[in-house]
């Protein structure tokens, strides 16, 4: 099987129905290899999974160079894969030795400047997707659009999108734009219902955005955890998995995200090919309504209203 | 006395100041016998209320038949009431036996199928008012304004509308259709305040739609319940009647309701001639503004701020 | 130094940095003698804080009348400050007896007539700036759409704006004028951080509307109380103070507001002059967004997300 693909907005791009998200490149000790690094992007890419998503703080600002070192040792890979990355939030670290806390940074400098140095790290010359990372409270919108619209003018970036804002930050931003914004990146699993029911992917829907989903298996609590909810979900999850032709409950999770009508595009997170091997087959489990009304159940630990 | 009417919106239907609930016709030994039903709804045209609130799900879905049978025993009622019904919920009922947890389902094919069945059920031609009940996280916003626009193209309802929907669920799907929405039936009592402020009835304003209500006596919870609460809000109604020419709380209650500008219709939901009789005599009380604040404080428990 | 000025809207009136609130008169022993007052606003003009924030009720409706005093005792006022005043609000009060709940009335009637009695308290032909004073449950936005109409084209008012409403009350309003609010008058402080989530801000950004801003300090708050957070808040305002030319926390406190893109216009309740001129030096301190952003993780005593 080979992960299907779809169009994230109408004038956005081609992605993978399911991303790898390259956020743990620094830890991995196989990625120190660029060679290993681009044999395990080919394997992904035979899988299907050809959308990476990237941040320009993962790993502590490292991540995008080491996957740049693997683009640089296999050239071919460039033209088939799809590149997100964002910008907006700055760390606490020794790569930026004037940052004293955490903060947002959505400047019209910031924006340009941190794509252009995601640009240089990755060794390409434009992303496909290009995302305010966090809604800054101290965001100057015509400055923030200001910033994409140029990098997209300039030809560095092919789309622009948003990760983690509300409905009202979404319209601001895009109030201030001649082209759509792409994209929502929001948080959403099985086990955190919010962008449900709070107007998230409503929004989405109604301007025909996919949003993009982080954690989609809940930081991976679904697995581990104990207590009542996560107990009563894996219950129910394995119940559907037997009832499917999912492998586990992990496929069974992701399938439950893929089945809402504004199709998300869950970043996998893991580093492991045969994991992400797994779960791309969660592309082919399709729910019927009462499984995943049934997980939703068990999820709010409440019977539908 | 007569019950008023009013437009609920400019391209909607003409419906009776309030409304009666249908919801409990199952159980009501008298709505056996189709005749003495129809005596009822005549007794109930003649008070004025001519609107009628229906759902597929309604007593185990068993509640638009027993409807019909009256209007079929009295072929002459069917042109002097309003007919509302509601599809999107799916029961775990005998009826329904291939449904094994309760979920919502608003797809094209479920709604369309959910409409004719409850014509047939009720033995008319059209309803007036056709919602979804319930926001479904799964709804496809696309395929639901497909279903209403062919049954309204086909003259199988009159006019749609949602039910529980918040204003970006409601604007979702608006913005798929090209006619109004024109209610959106949601839960509203001196003991349920929420969408006074969440924005559910400003937007309503704001589109001209007036709401319906259900549970507008707090499902009966406001006459016998203990709690400070309700007490508290007992002696203010109480106070209120006696200021006005309310008989009881229950006038005093609906009359709250009746006062909000967006013109809510109430749906009633008492089976009892006689206590529908006494409740449609709140049409008829006019609440001024520091009655209706003394109620929302006592709801509130604290101070106007 | 003199406080910079700010169109709040572009229909709007142009505004000072800095506004001050006039809701103390009453209490304020120098206030009585309408020389006295009119000193203390020719020394305020003299520092630049031109705009002067009224409500109806102030005082227990007293205050408008103090300060018209002052302006009938030294006429050359008038024409160098602009006037902001509110309507709404209903108080239980001697000069009210026929209320017996507080409450709220944004009836044409109402808002037509506190508008005409505030002119004549206040001594002058027309206020720069109308505000409804707060959301009221029962606004029929028909009619109070018509009262600012009015009062604007008979010259009452110059703009209308509101305090206290959520996007969805303000779109609500807003859709009923042919003319734009310019102005959404809120709660906001480093002790009260809502505002920038809750997409009161985004939406006044959106629609280039300058917020102004009540209880700017916290109601005191932030310089007596003790208990954790207060403490936290204290310190790195302090130390905030220390980096820049801020006397005083009070003044970091104003600068976190003021450098927000919506550009909000904190109205300061002091009575004491050497306070406001003291408070007026924060329209100097430009914080940076590293500042900016230990202030807000100490108000929310977590790190940023």
């Amino acid at each position: 099987m080979t992960v299907s693909r779809q169009k994230i907005h109408e004038d956005g791009p081609e992605f993978s129905r399911l991303a790898w998200g390259a956020w743990r490149l620094e830890s991995d000790p196989d990625a120190a290899d660029p060679a290993k690094l681009a044999d395990k992007l080919e394997a992904l890419i035979e899988l299907g999974i050809t959308t990476i998503d990237h941040a320009d703080i993962y790993g502590g600002y490292a991540c995008e160079a080491i996957f740049g070192a693997a683009l640089k040792a296999r050239p071919g890979l460039k033209s088939r894969i799809e590149l997100v990355t964002k910008a907006g939030v700055a760390l606490v670290k020794p790569a930026r030795p004037n940052h004293v806390v955490k903060h947002y940074n959505t400047s019209k400098a910031h924006l340009v400047a941190s794509c252009e140095r995601s640009l240089t790290n990755l060794g390409v010359d434009a992303v496909d997707l290009y995302l305010i990372h966090r809604p800054d409270p101290l965001m100057d919108a015509d400055e923030a659009a200001e910033a994409l619209t140029k990098l997209r003018d300039d030809g560095k970036i092919k789309s622009a999108g948003v990760s983690n804002f509300t409905p009202f930050q979404f319209d601001l931003l895009q109030s201030r734009l001649s082209f759509p914004l792409v994209t929502n990146q929001v948080e959403h699993s099985v086990l955190h219902l919010a962008p449900l029911h709070d107007g998230t992917f409503d929004h989405c829907q109604q301007h025909r955005v996919s949003p993009m989903v982080w954690s989609p298996l809940g930081r991976a609590a679904l697995f581990g955890e104990t207590g009542e909810r996560h107990e009563r979900l894996r219950k129910v999850l394995e119940e559907i998995a037997g009832q499917t032709d999912a492998a586990d409950i992990a496929q069974v999770a992701l399938a439950f995200i893929l089945r809402h009508p504004s199709r998300p595009v869950p970043v996998l997170g893991s580093g492991k090919f045969e994991r992400l091997q797994s779960m791309a087959r969660a592309d082919t489990i399709a729910l019927d309504r009462q499984q995943w009304f049934r997980i939703w159940e068990a999820s709010n630990g409440a019977p539908v209203p």
